[in-house]
């Protein structure tokens, strides 16, 4: 069976789902273009979460995808949100944020029952994970809808346990990829491998179609992909700069700076290790430090660092996610970039 | 132009020098399988060079890569090798080895006048080198024979300046490559990128041919490095279980083993960064350490203890050299291996 009728799509694309830089809008402009645009639901509330679902079903008839995170969110740990909010006291005194004012808050949740009383109306056809696959009888429930699962590998011991675990197809993240690395069976950054080895070991070993991301951002690209064994490709940085994109304008010049050659794979914006454009926050506090807390802790302080700093004009703490190749990103809309992509 | 006849080779496949796991054994079964062998002679004396090079023009008419590494010897740091010194010192107690014994040596000499004079009656067809170019009047020298000269590329940057400096070709090493990183113009590994990026965004902009190099193992991945815009490939991992390869019982050992997953980038056997599975060395000294000496100084000492181990049978201390991809590691002759590709 071809990716096309598996997925319902005209094009073997998938647009990456990118929470916080994209929403119905991008998600609408891909389906209408041929690929499977895709919505991110990790930061949405269930009002919000209808809405955008209802925006997309409005819009268009063809397939579409949910994307949300299926972390186990860890016990809040004051004690480490204390040292956290320590180690960034010299930024709440620039910003004249008095801490006391930050309230604990989750910043991302996990896929729920309470999700899945959401969307269960919608019947979505494609419902993607990141960090693994939610609990055998919700995955079970996303099933019985018909929905085709999806979830996110970044080494081959990943694919193995998602394509056992339920996943209907792999998408395999070379660390070449932006944002969140989906890893969720280790937390060592050295398991990670860029895309040109990942995928053909993962196709090798998995019966379920591969959905190739990482590094993809122009025509030649796909191409590669298809030969290292590929059913389909997923590209989210190539996006950022479209007309649909929610991407800010911070967020866009830095795309489009020099800057962007140089990012690296960082855990101080969430407390999850992530690729972005190299600022001041990753220079001063990261790349990596065991300081940070947990996933989704981090991002509650740092948030507010980030909201004064972007109103004063700054990305220095704003998570500039993006990946190893910027090169295909243009300003273009989410139909023209596709139709140079296939 | 053709690379092929570029190199005067029949297939656009070469053979990744790889000092200390091969020699002119195998550069000679690659030229006479079509492929373009490689010498690596930056272990190598006068005389050894000389005998090397004989072997091979006596074996074939094909044409031959000769590898150089380039690097300046640094000054030779007494406080930081007693510094060193005092690291390993466990492990000389462990393998009964007097420290003062060590003499102080080189390891790997760059390319030199003397060297030159040695090559220069074989006029060699293709030289590559290793940590950027030797100096212009020796370069210069190199080319007035008519040899074609590669060298490595890491980033976009060391790309260009390759194609400024007067390279006829640029390697472009992603970070799935195995063996030493040929980065020159940074010391900082967060500059380094995986194959499905770097190909790429050097392809567009140097005017000279690019060859991939990193995670290449198959047929599958030959293709996808033309869809990406190589010109050639090279590939070292996949050979290094060759019968033609001087890889030890100890290192095919574990590329065989599940322990080949896990490579990482190490600066403990040289002092530069280069891929390899992660061992007991690895994982009490490195990866990474500031203590270790400069290049190529750290490998004295470390070699001693390295040589003590494998005695004993163990490669706990031995440069296990491995790219992100062993997949395609078979127990098969080069020119198997070769036919596999093509």
């Amino acid at each position: 069976m071809s990716i096309l009728n598996f997925f319902g799509v005209q094009h073997p694309i998938i647009q990456a789902p990118m929470a916080g830089v994209q929403d119905s809008r991008m998600a609408i402009a891909v389906c209408d273009a041929g690929g499977l645009g895709s919505v991110p639901c990790a930061m949405l509330d269930a009002g919000q979460l209808q809405s955008e679902i209802q925006q997309v079903k409005a819009a268009t008839s063809n397939p579409f995808n949910l994307n949300f995170f299926c972390h186990t969110t860890p016990e809040f740990d004051s004690g480490r949100e204390q040292q956290w909010r320590q180690l960034l006291s010299p930024y709440f005194s620039q910003y004249n944020i008095k801490p006391e004012s930050i309230t604990d808050g989750r910043g991302r949740s996990p896929f729920t029952h309470s999700i899945a009383d959401v969307i269960e109306p919608f019947r979505p056809a494609v419902v993607s994970f990141h960090f693994g696959l939610p609990e055998r009888d919700l995955l079970n429930r996303v099933k019985a809808w018909g929905a085709t699962v999806l979830s996110t590998a970044t080494t081959v011991r990943e694919a193995l346990w998602l394509e056992a675990n339920g996943a209907d197809a792999i998408i395999a993240q070379g660390l070449e990829a932006g944002g969140h690395r989906g890893m969720f069976l280790s937390d060592d950054l050295s398991t990670q491998v860029g895309t040109f080895a990942l995928l053909p070991q993962i196709v090798e070993v998995v019966e379920v179609p591969v959905v190739a991301a990482g590094g993809i951002s122009h025509k030649g690209g796909v191409q590669a992909a298809f030969a290292l064994g590929a059913a389909a490709v997923q590209i989210g940085t190539a996006f950022l700069l479209c007309d649909e994109a929610g991407t800010s304008q911070l967020h866009r010049n830095a795309i489009k700076s020099d800057d962007a050659v140089h990012s690296v794979i960082t855990n101080v914006f969430s407390g999850r290790p992530a690729r972005g454009i190299i600022n001041r926050a990753i220079r001063e506090i990261g790349p990596n430090n065991s300081a940070v807390p947990d996933f989704p802790f981090a991002a509650v302080a740092m948030t507010e660092i980030r909201n004064k700093a972007e109103a004063a004009g700054s990305s220095d703490f704003s998570p500039l996610w993006c990946g190893q190749n910027p090169a295909g990103c243009r300003e273009v809309s989410a139909r023209e970039l596709i139709q140079g992509l296939i």
